[in-house]
């Protein structure tokens, strides 16, 4: 990862975790959680979320645990998420359209702000009452709708193209989809999902159970 | 992790990455790599690489590097990529039906054997040239299909449910994108996919930039 940013890329991603367990820890009405019930509820060792969390500041009381809903608060912003940012897909094939219709986006800050794709036979339709733009109207569109970032679910000889594109209006993050490397300039960043790792870490599970 | 597996579930997850960018590097005509470029191109340390190959066994050769085309062939068979996994996909929503359509899941070794939903409207249609059928013919589907895994893609409320009847049907592996905690017994391998972690990451690293 950039320099600039000290905490190791596998604590950011494990906030999320944090968050959404301590979620479901909150509906169940617990207003206080250990380091070793949350971790073991999560499948993390409690020095894990202490070593995580402690990368941010200091959180719960030594021998009480931690506050579920100021954890939780804490969290938010640290990740930056009490704030509104705005997507846009770019492609809007099956993934792309799963993605604009995805409910669970909204519920953490997250709005799909502009739908793009190639095709005549998709520009001007609604999905999930947005219109999907032509890729042209793209630098228009980032400004006029301050996008901050952008989703790539375009086939993958097309991906970089999409993304420079976007890179271009302004857009400085990026979340890909498409199963190829791309590059971004140093100041846009950059989250890859690789759908075929979950399927790996299962398959390489699977064999092992097949062999005892 | 369970306790049966003692390599971690990171090093397992890495190991899709360093596949893929050996593939990449197999293609612009490299046979043989150091620890340090291939960690360099896929962004974790050479150390890390050392470290997660020497779990499985002896690979490379100290002061040349490693063979690309063994060390692909080596990697897959660790993950069990070698051999041919069926999968069945439960809710033929948007991200079913674009699950149903990933090409890349065939070119890694997976098989979409089977569509189920419960919805008549969609019961009897061809995805992909597969037919959907209805989720009451789970159990018989799976032993006369042989499938291995099961996607989830239902609303949350029903995931659950999806899961518990794959399970008696007796599929070992769950892979679930419904954004909800998920209970398999002891010997079903379950991998969850959350969205919301990439979209999460995304929105620190922004943040933290435009804070300087």
């Amino acid at each position: 990862m950039k320099s600039k940013v000290e905490v190791s890329k596998a604590t950011v991603d494990r906030l999320p975790l944090y968050f959404r367990m301590l979620r479901q820890i909150q509906n169940e009405g617990i207003e206080i959680i250990s380091s070793e019930e949350l971790g073991r509820r999560i499948g993390v060792t409690p020095e894990q979320i202490r070593k995580d969390l402690a990368s941010f500041g200091e959180f719960g009381k030594k021998g009480v645990g931690y506050y579920v809903q100021e954890l939780m608060r804490n969290i938010n912003e640290i990740l930056g998420l009490h704030r509104n940012w705005n997507i846009a897909i770019v492609g809007v094939g099956h993934l792309g359209w799963a993605l604009a219709n995805y409910r669970s986006f909204n519920s953490i800050g997250f709005t799909v702000a502009a739908l793009f794709d190639n095709d005549p036979a998709k520009i001007g339709q609604y999905v999930n009452g947005i219109e999907v733009l032509d890729i042209d109207c793209v630098e228009e569109t980032v400004k006029e709708r301050d996008l901050h970032i952008g989703v790539i679910t375009v086939p993958s000889r097309m991906a970089q193209l999409a993304v420079d594109r976007l890179v271009a209006a302004g857009v400085k993050g990026i979340w890909n989809f498409a199963p190829v490397l791309i590059k971004v300039p140093e100041d846009v960043w950059l989250v890859s999902e690789d759908l075929s790792v979950g399927l790996s870490s299962l398959s390489y599970y699977l064999s092992r159970s097949a062999k005892e």
